[in-house]
């Protein structure tokens, strides 16, 4: 089934895309801005359910990579990430079907919308990780063990490369990352191509149309004078860990990453105790009191406390009233293969994985 | 005319090229013994004058990009070299007809012979330095304000990488960079694709013979017990600038590159004063007693004061009796668009050039 995206889906999708963002994904308020406005203005977003793919369909996967608090302060450009799929479109000698987000999460779950807007392709209603990552290898289909090359990274002052091949997945974050931090921690990128088949496979599906339910649910209930981190508890299953403020942020952008530490100390049935988060540009480790309450791949989402808004980990600041809401990876993300990418350990932790809704 | 090295001739190579690396380049050592026995089970390298070339002849222009301390270390496959202008030549879809030097300093002077043994097509007679620059684009191509990509770059891990697009020369050297510093700072390049006529009209003619005949005279000295270093300044036209010992080295290996300072105490009618030589990868400020006596382009020549052997930033140690021997740039760099490229101010000296031989 194919859907048109109006531009209250558009604004919904900001705000469901933030929350699966688990912090990072980059703050979506400026793309979603430029892409309300596209909307408004007629364009039309066509999102296509990934089992209608052809099996050989050509589908570009895109994202802009590098560090949220950058992608704060450099407006992005639609047309970087439009490049890019033209540049990989080049590279490979022949044009794409439709274009699919790398991460749902924040302004990530954008790129599509801002390719589609000028490649004039449909949207794939997927994406690889069902929430956001660091790192690039961290997605569904290096798990799936399918091919990580080439890249195609563009920044707009002109500089247009391509990763043609590489030994592993990590490898190409680390080569696509090198350049993403020579021009300024950000970079838009198009991905390895992938066929329909591979998309059906290996993607995670319905996770933009699921982003835009999550935003629609959030704006019913704000509308409803009802609690939005409760529907978002309901709409995707989560469960509230904690309560409190923000007390402290220890925040660096450092070898590409926005990376440190927020702490939160408790309100109401939480008072007089504190929760500490790990964070590399998404929150990967929460502990109360020492004790790890949970990890990735799990989500750990922080939310207003009001308005079920989520906080990124480049926007947290002191005094924030927060929830902070867990929800349960999908099974895909729990495998051990899936763990030695997604995992406490691929992120340097010397944990096992935390499940905050047992 | 086409000449064929023999093994002597490689053997003169390693010399001479070392003497124009100005310090760097890498040390031609492993290079050399990789070449010397290829030569020796009769690989013949055909070298061929650039006036005859085609205009539309294709010629890859190869270089290892790196820090020589690292090349010291990490042995060269001529493989890589040769990959790198295999990639080069899928991505452009067209082969080469030859292949030339980047730099004919040190051990990039042997590349082009690595990637000729590997690919079977002839090496031009000429580089685009003259000596060894630290940057990709301190060349008479970039002077020449030729195309700056695209540029191939091939780790033997198995990354592989394309620079499509850049702005500006500078940036195909800060996105290249990027990408070699993540490989462990060394790479093989195969950099932009040069027609004959651009040969012909902006690269270095000549310099794999001169250097070639550079080496063979300070043999030449050292069989007939004449002095190596005399030998030298009477072929490359240059002058001693001092003589002493080295009591200093200050050596780090950082963003990409080779830096520091060596002292030298003076000798014989040199004693009581001191030279200072500031290096990044090349010797690029000679001082003494805080005057400056030579800078870049000009070609400053650290030479083992008996034997003539030049000495690099990465080998220069406590001890070593040295001669210091300037020669000057040829006009080419000395423009004022070169100096915009290869003068003090662009290796980040607030200096004018200085030539050691006014």
């Amino acid at each position: 089934m194919t859907r048109i995206l109006d531009a209250q889906d558009v604004d919904d999708l900001a705000v469901g895309a933030w929350v699966l963002g688990t912090g990072g994904g980059g703050s979506p308020y400026l793309n979603h801005l430029n892409m309300q406005r596209i909307a408004a203005d007629g364009m039309q977003f066509e999102l296509i359910d990934p089992q209608e793919l052809d099996d050989q369909a050509r589908v570009a996967v895109v994202s802009t990579m590098g560090a949220p608090l950058v992608m704060q302060e450099r407006l992005q450009d639609p047309r970087d990430v439009a490049r890019a799929v033209e540049v990989m479109a080049e590279h490979t000698g022949s044009t794409f079907d439709a274009v699919m987000a790398t991460e749902i999460g924040g302004s990530n779950a954008f790129q599509p919308l801002m390719a589609s807007a000028h490649l004039e392709i449909p949207i794939v209603d997927a994406d690889a990780m069902g929430r956001a990552y660091p790192e690039a290898q961290m997605t569904s289909f290096a798990i799936g063990g399918l091919q990580p090359w080439p890249l195609a990274l563009v920044d707009p002052r002109g500089v247009e490369a391509i990763v043609t091949q590489v030994p592993t997945w990590k490898w190409m974050e680390r080569a696509s990352r090198a350049l993403t931090i020579e021009t300024g921690s950000m970079a838009a990128t198009c991905k390895a191509p992938r066929s329909g088949a591979e998309v059906k496979r290996w993607g995670v599906a319905n996770s933009m149309s699921f982003a835009i339910h999550l935003g629609a649910e959030v704006r019913k209930a704000r509308v409803g004078h009802d609690d939005p981190v409760a529907a978002i508890c309901s709409a995707a299953d989560g469960q509230v860990l904690f309560t409190g403020k923000i007390v402290d942020v220890d925040r660096h952008t450092t070898g590409g990453f926005l990376r440190g530490v927020a702490k939160i100390s408790g309100l109401d049935q939480y008072s007089g105790s504190e929760v500490e988060l790990d964070f590399q540009n998404e929150w990967l480790v929460a502990r109360l009191e020492n004790q790890v309450i949970a990890t990735v791949p799990h989500l750990i989402c922080l939310l207003d406390a009001t308005s079920g808004e989520a906080i990124g980990t480049e926007t947290a600041r002191y005094g924030q009233r927060v929830a902070l809401v867990g929800i349960s990876a999908p099974p895909l993300f729990l495998s051990s293969t899936a763990l030695e990418y997604v995992g406490p350990r691929a992120m340097g932790y010397n944990l096992d994985p935390v499940d905050p809704c047992p």
